[in-house]
């Protein structure tokens, strides 16, 4: 199998979408924008043995891999509370695998499909295993969420549950379990992404951590985060019943759910997008971070999310 | 130096552009296409020690990596007769090497503000080098060029010279050589691009070898090329006086020259986009490419392109 047969591979089973003017067939893809829409743009790679185990009896499967490259691109779009159109992937792979590539494009084309996000072009390259994804959305002219906007006193929500990914991380779980599906299969938050955009006053994705996104909510201002309100899953409690070990891994990133602040006389919907919606703590101007245990102590935590340098 | 700081100076330096109503700030890039246009979306990557030297005397600099890095997807867009409007950024680095990453931005900084491209997202992540770019351009509702619309007589023609590129990379010459230039510092050929786009039946960037680009023009038809018109700079004719072994490297990829066909009745300018315009030869209907030397005899070659997997 050569690099063509494998694009050919590809082409075969990328189903084309709306807007797709031209796709994977020529120098670059050509797509319709709707009226009185923008853009939203945005892209990210997966490297093998840093965003994901490559190796051992734990490692991620290519259907995974495909999954979660295409999934923390979408959630992205979602932050911004942008609708997915179309995708470009660039795929480093070792070798011409072509089961590999088959597995990939299970995971990573069933989730293209379910946001109606048509695969439009892309590029293989041979290389130690690297995969990027761009990802296209739209929204409606002025109507999307940013990252700007928080004020003290607004209420701090956050979607789905949190700690999740890295308990699937951090305790290794097999394919299957509930955490590793967390972990590496994450549900892009795309309908609460539109809803909240509608009600939020600043907006992001939860990738590199609780504490780590909401700095970038907050800026300079503060926050305090009532850690007994953080949004657990029966599968973490089962898994971790003591409280302060589990909420270190509640702040620690990876669940791809949403986190926003809005006003505090907003009024808040029990679910988003059919998913749950938790107030968690409170917008300040104490210029920190401060989360809260069950009595309001103070709980001291060093984790401030994920730096690729580190 | 931390990832953080690694996206603030990458921030601090990318200028931003028309239509970006929101630029490296946030989850994703918020783009306003012009009224009247489609969307042409192309993505391509760079891995070390395979798309250039990475170790060695010859070794790409960073910012020779960082031109070419954009120049191989800016080529895309000229291929379809697009203009560049914006970029998006894929970095994955061995470490946080600020000197790199500077004389990177010098290279691809450089190139985008030449064609008014708004680098206006990205990501950066830790492993074996690896550079990915998306790059968006625009094109009036379908005034684009595509691969189709060969017919049997149509003649063949390319912008500017031949080989430079391929004759960089076999004798290996130092930075400062117009050779060595020709390959890691490619014009995209923008302007070219457009002016082909009105007159051509099919166009095509030249990326993985005149013969290997030209196939994919003429799909089941054929070709007569005749290899003592191949356009040739005088860096090249110096550097290689006998024909055969020059032609060779001309059918060898890497010029990001524009390959278009145009019908035999075509008016042909001397010139589009202030590079020279020559024709090489001709679409038959014989099913092969066949090369004939100045005495009209087939010159039997086996070069059939660059595939990433052999």
């Amino acid at each position: 199998m050569n690099e063509f047969d494998l694009i050919a591979e590809i082409k075969a089973r990328a189903p084309t979408g709306a807007g797709v003017v031209l796709g994977i067939d020529d120098d670059a893809a050509v797509l319709q924008p709707a009226p009185g829409t923008q853009l939203v743009a945005t892209t990210d790679n997966l490297v093998a043995g840093r965003h994901f185990v490559d190796k051992g009896d734990n490692a991620a499967t290519a259907e995974e891999i495909g999954h979660l490259a295409l999934a923390v691109n979408l959630s992205d779009l979602a932050a911004m509370g942008a609708t997915p159109r179309w995708c470009l992937l660039t795929l480093t792979l070792p070798e011409a695998d072509s089961a590999w590539l088959r597995e990939f494009l299970n995971g990573f084309l069933a989730l293209a499909a379910e946001h109606h996000c048509a695969l439009v072009g892309g590029n293989i390259a041979r290389g130690p295993l690297n995969i990027g994804v761009t990802a296209l959305g739209e929204v409606p002219a002025g109507k999307f969420a940013t990252r700007s906007g928080a004020r003290p006193g607004q209420r701090i929500v956050v979607t789905g549950t949190l700690g999740d990914a890295a308990a699937g991380l951090t305790l290794a779980r097999p394919p299957g379990d509930p955490l590793r599906e967390r972990l590496l299969q994450p549900v892009p938050r795309i309908a609460a992404g539109l809803e909240l955009a509608e009600i939020a006053d600043a907006l992001i994705d939860i990738s590199d951590g609780l504490l780590a996104d909401l700095a970038h909510l907050i800026g300079e201002l503060g926050a305090e985060i009532h850690c007994n309100q953080l949004p657990t899953s029966s599968a973490l409690a089962e898994a971790l019943p003591d409280d302060r070990e589990r909420w270190l891994l509640q702040f620690a990133g990876g669940d791809y759910e949403l986190l926003a602040v809005v006003a505090n006389d907003a009024k808040l919907p029990a679910a988003v997008g059919g998913v749950e919606l938790t107030e968690i703590g409170r917008v300040t101007d104490s210029g920190k971070i401060e989360c809260l245990d069950a009595e309001g102590k103070v709980f001291e935590t060093s984790e401030s999310g994920w730096d690729h340098f580190v």
